[in-house]
């Protein structure tokens, strides 16, 4: 089949079964409700960039099933330089749309991560699973799907293990094995462009012991199947006080009361020596390509800024050091997200594994660099722009004082310009528009430890010791009793 | 008179002419009203701990004038540890309301600006402002009312003088001069706490020369005077989503359609000479008593970034080190503001003038620090509390998935608390909370610009030549043509 | 007694008994030797300063016990504008001399401790200590010494308490108790300014408890008392490569091989109970009055830096950004020690006790900041100063090829002029003339814990609570089994 | 010709025409004087491992002109991969010998840029130096030579062009054109491992014009060649104050004294159009590369610094967030490095050219991160590796009190090993051994301003314009008159 156009994905959110809620209320289309229209604009854009023939080179590949032209967001990543342009496709979506379509990338990551464990999991234990990923994966790439992912759980008492809890349903779970399938319960939360997707793709959401084996569990799903309740984030206004329309983000609570999996679907059950492999392959992955992602936001950061100094009266050559600043913020989160993916390596399956502490080492400037980058933002628009300290726009048609609003707002451009510009620095740094890159795809205190894990600090050691011509042995210190 | 209660405070604003508007509408109850209430109450509190026995000393101080009790904020600072004094206040404040309670400490700042510039205009010009402006300050002390500032013109085209403007009303300016007073036409914008105000005190927006007499302009005056509209931006919102009700910011625009300000109220009336005085004067208290203001914002995200970690499960000791650096950044800008205040000199007219280069370096901080500040609190407070992805307050009542919601979002607490926590670290951290660190009080880069005039460069020059045994010459270079 | 001459310090130090060593070989004399004589020409200018008209009122003080002028140095402080004379003062000091006079300035903080904590133990315990201190002090003021501190022990196994080293001489102590005093055996290391000093004051090295109260001790003594034995560290050279000799810093490890101390220099013996009461009592001075040397010292940076910039050529202008991050730095340790001394409060003795967060958040300051102020010297310097890299000053005078040197190196001035400017750059970064910022005083990490006792966090944990609007109880976690 | 042994190239080293000075003094034997001698073993053990299995294929490739193993120092780099290489070896290389083996990378990196420039020099203008360059090189690779690269001109006034300066030889330039060659004066300065080098390879200073065409030169010359003085800086000395004696840096002084240079060894002759090419291609691969020797230096600050605290008796663990935030900056300036490498292009010539802005986002992280680096180091070692302040190794060996400094000095282990460990991180943070980091290859200033030539500004801002759906133009505002 075809790659769909962006007409053609947006029917097929509008075919599906209503089950996503906002504020207490059913949204009856997220192709035109507020709080979803944005999102599923940004996501459609991917396939408009489809049938560009400017874009479609940075959006699609070639499927390695089939030789088909597929989204590259349903491509299985087998090289560094297939890493590479994913990285460089995150940018440029960040770039298309404002903001992270997430509805599409936590999805190929997930389906990447299955690709190497369900892999490793068939020749160790003699499972079918990675046969049933291919026969999906084919047919998905067929239907040209958006797939969002789903990690984490609520997760409860964080000081007690997922089979601990009071409550058994703090992390999803099996709840009924049959021979064509399995039942799950439980919540997957925060989850990121639930609107926009098509089938959420599930991942344990850490690694588990035997203890734990019925939370090792993943599988994909349409997002509208039966028993799946979901519940949005995040603020949708009309209005342009929320300037950008070309893009959004939404979060959400997806509850699963007794979800019924069909065994096809299913990648991961009980396996939970696995679970350690789905997670840690997909960060490697993860956490290389957010740098594509931050740097993008960045760019629109920069532009952000720029404009709205422009619209204040002021030059962007006033700002040279600190555009230079954020410059570096967003290459250097680029750059570490390149060479993760140039210094991988090949798994047995055909996929590739980005390195994994330099992926890691960006996940921490990741959770760091973008936030300097927002204050130089802030810094650069002026008051204006650093708290959305401003009439409304409802303000700005107001019979009575809307002209004052209007000629006092102008600067070196019309006040509505002006007023614009000054939102979309504050909807990038601290408004609708931030994806969340402290925690998106763990927490970089995660991160650390595994740097440190990674770390090679005995070899470092051992050289010091040999250049400082010591010859006696200076062991760690035994532990103070 | 007696210092007002809470309650007498509110009256007074109910009694006040309605002139505030939002989002088109005009507010009938500033008290009441969703937008507004919230500062209110911030600033009611303020006038409550007048009368508590244990807080009395913090927010009180004898008048100078007539030795009778008055609010600080309504007081001339005399010395040192009354300026050191004003930054424990505003520490203080922010930690009982959570946020800025603007309607009083730029309104005092100003005061104590103009009294020294007035002082000095008279010496020199024989004019006769400082007697007026004591005599409204009997008065102000005397009715214990709550006073803005407001300094911020809209400014139009940032290349050219106000007087060059294509509009001449782009920065506040007398229009007429009569017997009885002056007219005034013009805006100031971004004026914070104004909702709360009963006076505000305007000062010039910036150092003035000859051919903008017009433009220099100091004055008091009802903030419900005739031909004053005032537009208030930022949002408020009922439900737990905005989690604060002790305190709020709103901040304003304010629009002057040929206001008469009376002669007494007047303060400045075209001396340009001493519009740098103004400003400057104004500086000098602003950026050290800020410092405690940001502290007292540092110590609440303290205290919301455990709060939600507790909430999520983890312990405080978890982030031991994330915790000592924002004691470390509350910290600093405390201390600067005292060590600014501490190594100041008096004035002639009897008022404390802190120290100019500790008060913009401390500036220069309060423009940094608190975003590290931020991103440290959203770092501990996880997920949850990093981008308010949570389902919003109307969820959790919803009759239809409510239960989910507060059965999945229960961790250490119940589900309710854990979202008031997480919305606490979200609305300091990027929410409607935030006060304006990077521009208030003018722009971090300003401040730089004052640290290098004011940083004795060359004596460092000879100290050094000194030190390195350099008789020759070394001059500054011209600059290549 | 008058206040010492510059001269009659020198010849103090020549009347004393050798007992300094240096690459092997025994100092003759420490006024006119390579590696000591900057140093002692350092402390002199001191001595020189309290008989000049403009500098004498930085540098001396009047006696409270006697009323008669004496050295700061040997001053009680009894004030917040005593402690802030201090602050100043260590800043002059660093201006004067382009390093630290650290025979002065530890001994003085020595003093002012035990001051306090004699004062303490004696109301406590029915000891006599604070009258010995008042007695010696009274002496030490006439005569005029210069004394150094020592703290530091060698301390062996740092897993070990002092009394279950292996070898008992790991940390100075008390070995014999006479009825006339004591003898004490051990070392102390990395003791600033000794060869400068005429007497060293002893403090224990840390907080003990009982079992370890033989090295609860603390006592001054004359440097050159019978069986101490000095090993100095750091280089000292002839020639301009060190250019800068107006000061110098000596480091030495002192040796107490079985050292007599008569009763009446002894001010601890055994009362374990105040050991941590001494060190606390030093920390709290030592970390406020530490700011202004780290911001002398940067002083000296930002002037060689321009030297050395104008020296190639090139204006201070360029560095504008670069000068103005220097100035905030060194304003803020600077302005941090003032803030710390401005909140102090008096103690029953008299003596004024700096605030002690302030002070630990200034130490960490000091442990960070030069660091940058440093980087920034070299980066400004050029090459030519980032890492001494050039000929020496041998070179210079060379007959064969100094002429092809000079001819070179010369750019806007001589090349010796430009050499000396980059070397003092070296000097004052990488060199011998680096105080140490980082553990001078104690680690930042140690710094950091106390930062954290004294953080105050449950009551911004309750202000949260209070302002989220929670009701329910949030305990600290239970720690994982 | 067979890839030299280590002997072979220190032999290659003796045989040469003694022209290198120190402290005023010829040095007769690079190989074993004090100065060089470190310098040279460093180099020397690069020789070692080409004839190491398990070293050889970091160190050796093919020849892609004779298909000979050669050393990767003689290499044209074709593709990213043998540009990660060079990555690779530059961290390998600081790893086996502590610090820059400068006398093989910068001529290296010269020889590659020389490489491009000439062919494109010979396309436009019909010169042969490609062909010249080529007939050098597959000599060079035979004879298996070590090269060091000199830039850097002494440049006197810096507000001046070459031509213009009052000296004319403040850049080194053609003073006379031959048949058979050319004879140039000046000098290079600052030049690194130039006593390790068989050869220096001369490439012009800087871009320059018509006018400057004299100055438009490029060549490879014998270090030993009649008329070339050297005078060589950084400081040698016995004893295990400098613990390192695998490797060590020189920088020196090169005078050319009228020096004739054979035609086949000239690659530039006046070709001034050319010389921004020949700076930038050498930057855009010496900026890469490197990030590789900035994290093998930041591998031996790990290594030394926990060396220091387990000879303390300290545990690595204590230090965990401290090391993975050196690891951090190791891998970031190593991965940008990568990055630029990855994202690089074929140039026509058949060399590959690094991506210049990540290359010069590089450089400016070499240029800060370092330092951050070597301030932890600092502050994990402890007060003892701070300043070096602690007895020399002639103390040690005192028969009057090295029995004290042994006893004293002894921690976890013995005081040798304990001084040698704090001797390695102040070698490598302040001392003798730390690269150039700020101004080699240029300095960050300049980066910055080629990051900011190449950030697209204008692309972003056009985006930013489209997002937030402003259709009214905004452009740069006129500068103020």
């Amino acid at each position: 089949m075809a790659l769909k156009t962006a007409e053609e994905y947006k029917e097929s959110l509008r075919q599906m079964r209503l089950n996503i809620h906002k504020f207490g209320e059913l949204i009856e289309d997220v192709t035109s409700h507020p709080a979803t229209k944005n999102t599923v604009e940004g996501h459609a854009s991917l396939f408009r960039a489809q049938h560009d023939e400017k874009l479609k080179d940075i959006v699609t590949t070639t499927s390695h099933l089939t030789g088909e032209p597929i989204s590259r967001y349903l491509s299985v990543i087998r090289s560094a330089d297939e890493m590479i342009a994913n990285c460089r496709m995150k940018r440029f979506a960040f770039n298309l749309t404002g903001t992270c379509t997430g509805g599409r990338c936590v999805g190929w990551t997930s389906l990447n991560s299955m690709f190497i464990t369900t892999y490793d999991c068939d020749r160790e234990l003699g499972t079918d699973y990675h046969s049933r990923l291919l026969e999906w994966l084919r047919d998905a790439q067929a239907r040209d799907i958006s797939i969002a992912g789903a990690l984490t759980d609520p997760k409860g008492d964080r000081t007690k293990k997922p089979s601990q809890q009071e409550d058994p349903d703090m992390n999803l779970h099996i709840v009924e094995k049959r021979d064509d399938g399995i039942v799950v319960r439980g919540a997957k939360v925060m989850i990121c462009g639930v609107a926009a997707a098509n089938e959420i793709f599930i991942l344990p959401g850490s690694a588990y012991g035997e203890e734990d084996k019925d939370y090792a569990v993943s599988f994909v799903i349409p997002r509208d199947a039966e028993n799946i309740t979901i519940v949005d984030g995040r603020e949708g206004k009309e209005g342009f006080d929320i300037p950008n329309t070309c893009g959004g983000i939404t979060q959400a609570y997806l509850f699963f009361e007794d979800v019924f999996i069909p065994k096809e679907r299913v990648f991961m059950c009980g396996e939970y020596q696995f679970t350690r492999s789905a997670v840690f392959n997909f960060i490697a992955a993860y956490r290389s390509g957010i740098g594509g992602c931050v740097a993008g936001q960045g760019d629109i950061k920069v532009g952000a800024a720029v404009l709205t100094a422009r619209a204040n009266g002021l030059s962007a050559r006033v700002f040279r050091d600190k555009l230079i600043r954020m410059y570096i913020n967003n290459e250097t989160t680029f750059g570490m997200g390149i060479a993760a993916s140039a210094m991988g390596k090949k798994h047995a399956s055909g996929a590739w594994q980005p390195d994994m502490l330099l992926a890691n080492v960006n996940k921490v400037h990741v959770a760091t660099l973008p936030y300097d980058t927002s204050r130089l933002a802030q810094d650069i628009g002026g008051g204006i722009a650093e708290t959305g300290c401003m009439p409304s726009s409802e303000d700005f048609t107001s019979g009575k004082y809307g002209h004052l609003i209007k000629k006092y707002m102008k600067a070196a451009v019309s006040g509505e310009a002006r007023a614009r510009a000054a939102r979309l620095v504050e909807w990038t740094t601290i408004g609708a528009g931030v994806p969340g890159c402290m925690h998106g795809g763990g927490s970089p205190d995660g991160a650390k430890l595994m740097i440190n894990a990674l770390s090679g600090l005995e070899e470092k050691v051992g050289a010091a010791r040999r250049l400082a011509g010591i010859t006696e042995d200076i062991p760690e210190p035994q532990r103070k009793r």
